[in-house]
């Protein structure tokens, strides 16, 4: 088993927040990675991990980094494999890392998603993936058929809360 | 009884937020639905809501949402009955909510009131409602004058603090 | 002829904006009275005008505000008629008017728009009018219905737009 | 004894905010009047205690309020006594109040404070009366060289603490 | 005639701003001083104005800055003649020199008005000369009375424009 | 020729700044397709565009719009192939089109660029394709070596500014 | 042993985020004072210290404030020694303090580190002294290299994180 | 003549901005290099400048940056030389380039000036090498007590604006 998608965050600190990432990987049986890099602190083992992301067989890299997050644009400089960023709220509920992430200048783009979005991250790495495997594409469309279920079922509970002008 | 006004959440733990319209519903007696709709896991049942919810009866409809919430932009697409938008602090204090809301371009606007405001989306139906109902009109008129006593017991509460260089 | 819809704002300087909402009107052949009341320079009007707005047949009332918006709010605060806050941007890309227009405490909604959406506002008093009103409702259909026109059209203009790798 | 300052607030809520102006007017020994208020819900009492405040000898005005907060603007539109606004911190860190107070237009300033700086707001009631009697001067200076001595004993504490490299 | 209240500014290109505070002492002949001084430049010139204001005279200092806006906050660390801030705005909207000026700790404040709000500091300063000066008083009135004016010009403005449906 | 990339936008005036991923897909010689449909106003035509777009060969969607940015995350409620947001900035400077976009919620990613950046969009939609074609991933991986060329020849261009204390 | 470096801080309240920079001096052997002083309640007590701060022997100032923070900039109007500015987070998320502290007008820089920075606004410290003295630069080049050591123990505790498509 | 000094920007573009640190260290007589280096399109270029700097005799290095501005920070993991970060305003009114730029994680300081400014990173570059230079002190002393004359001079410019209550 080959990993064809990195999970790089900057301290096991953001754990609580990549985890969701690597649930969804596990739950779509997609092998990956995951390291703890810094864009600051290791510059030269980020330099490493992204040359080398494409020759490894690594087709998306999701990268979560808070305040200001340049993990995920360091390493899109560095490859032409798309780089999802996470901003993680560590200060200013997370404004400062989104606007670190997203706001990357003309030519290189950082696919960013919601402040804490790993899950997000992880699903759009599916989608990512899927545009040159139907397998995937079948999986991704499996589990957005599934998010319904949620609501459905949070509509029935709704069904239960009484009111006395409630209808339904 | 049926149903004229609709409260749309997109969950069930929107509920601690959007029960204070349904409470004031069965205050004021006025019939509503409740449902748990979302604009992204489940479109094709808010669209079958939104578009049959002149023909069912309902007069106004308030959908709460969080984050990028879409909800009641997408519902006041797909319908000329009047949209009342309840942005829900979810992230960034509510303020992601409160501009995907409110700022709907041209042609298609979403009543908006304030982050978490679910009661005064519910009053503020209720008066849409009063524009074509006389007997409403006096519901929210006496539902208005109430809210005074409220200050009045609090100026009450005030007379009894002690300062020493307090005159009343 | 005689209005059932009121558009305030607090100088003439605001007509700009607001006589969008003016235009709707017009358009969809809705009496409408038009006045330059301030909430801080002459609140003696404010309250006449609030205070006489129901028995003077007014079913919605209209009021952009700039800056420190109290406009919206001090009427809503003096009658039971629905009232639609547009912020008006004249500082701080209209931030400042938003906030002072929707974060309203509980009680006293204000159905607030866009900033500088004097439009919408029009149109949502329409909605609010067709709740009570069937003919209203079938103008208010009408015109969403005209909307699709200018995006169809477009979508046309784009067909003619022409790149080597465009497909359509 | 008759009050020459009055704290105007929305709600008994408020108070432990405000209650910081109480206790500075009795430490100042300045009589003052405070009562609960509101905008919205009794825009009558507003206008009552506003239009008698200079008849009944308030010289200064203390207003706190939350949210879309209007009264301390509402009270400056009906007096020419001078309104000092206290922003309180009720949802979006107190952003929201900060600016519904401050950004008065031209002709009907409202002294603004920081956000919950209910004793910020009367030291600036007990400056605005000394400009026009010594002895309050006298009062307020004896306050401010006594804000001092807070900071000289921080200093000594700090003397206090023990680092190996810290020379004092 | 000597002054009773000085404009302080920090650079002659914050005159354009503050002038309007100027104008007003002239139609409300109130004598006042004007000058540029720094916070950070001239701090000690700061420093000697500050702390003679009160031997000479001055009853309200009115201080103009933008951006890291620190002069109304140290001037009134220096005095305790009341100081009113004017935010200017030189970057970020002057959303910067607002915060910078109005959120002063506890113990020193600063009478902030809106940003580019001159006038009203102006205004401002009347109101609390007019705090022991009933003649002053009276000017206040009377101007605030002729607020009015303005908007009621603008109410008849508005009846001369030409709407098909417009009732008034 | 049949597109495998689509460019949707709300209006024709969007065109100034998507055309940047049109001539870039030109450059790339990448067919794509491009239209303009409302999330507001022709619901049922991004609903058609959306649910066809996977069986049309489509693998990567770029959708622009501003203010309460809808049409992205619409979309990608109702297809499993990945849609690459871009905010457009009609007001607010574009933060209430990337607040709109970005904070999608858990399940329905959108992968958002920055403000405006509709070139880094579509580049983001070569590196999408890439993951499951080699030539264009040798594609991606020239163009992104261009970009050192620009740099490059400005560093020549400073060298060319002279100043007495300059050294290179 | 006397003292390159000064830590000032405006109350012993600021010690918890302060501490950060004293604990760095003394792990680097940098001898440091460390003072409470007020920009605004003991002006004169900052001027004594800011300008015989060089003749003292101190080369590099640290000073942490919150809110309208005015203490770095005031510092640095009164000396040609260096001054690191630290942000400390008392209201508004910290952003009223970053915000008066780094926009200084031209002429007069603070160095801004960021919200809370107090180990970064130590670090800077030992680089600036660097600039002139070797040694300091060989302590701060090992400690910029033990801070590698703290990723890659990061990465070696993801390294036992159990996943079932974890590939590493 | 051999650089000291380094200023680093991104584009030519940013020339008009960056050239106040050109004009400053002319005007000083400090020798330094420009060069024009992007964090994201050269990254192999931005390490050789970083990691060679302090053996090329640079002592302290200036970097200015838009958007989600990240050269600061990365120039700044790569060497021990202290790094002065200029947020540019390229979009958002400079905010995304500040935060970016100040918000650095523990370890990894940037020296960061208010935006767009220059002028103030050169200041304060001098005042750093003024740490380890008494000759560089005594010009950065001289060139502080200039800054005086500025307002000195603005001061006699408001001495010859008239007004008629103007006593000064």
């Amino acid at each position: 088993m080959k990993a064809i998608v990195s999970i790089i965050m900057g301290s096991t600190s953001d754990l609580k927040v990549m985890e969701k990432a690597a649930q969804f990987f596990d739950e779509m049986e997609i092998p990956f990675g995951m390291n703890a890099l810094s864009a600051h602190r290791t510059p030269e083992a980020v330099e490493i991990f992204a040359k080398n992301a494409e020759a490894d067989g690594i087709k998306v890299i999701i990268a979560g980094a808070g305040m200001a997050a340049h993990l995920p644009g360091v390493i899109a400089s560095m490859t032409a494999v798309p780089v999802i960023g996470v901003p993680i709220n560590a200060s200013l509920d997370g404004m400062d890392a989104l606007l670190a992430i997203v706001q990357m200048p003309p030519g290189i783009p950082v696919a960013t998603v919601g402040i804490n979005g790993a899950l997000n991250a992880a699903i759009l790495a599916g989608q990512m993936l899927a545009t040159g495997d139907s397998e995937m594409m079948n999986k991704m469309k499996n589990y957005k058929e599934g998010l319904k279920q949620k609501i459905v079922k949070a509509n029935e509970e709704l069904t239960r809360v009484q009111y006395r002008f409630k209808t339904n």
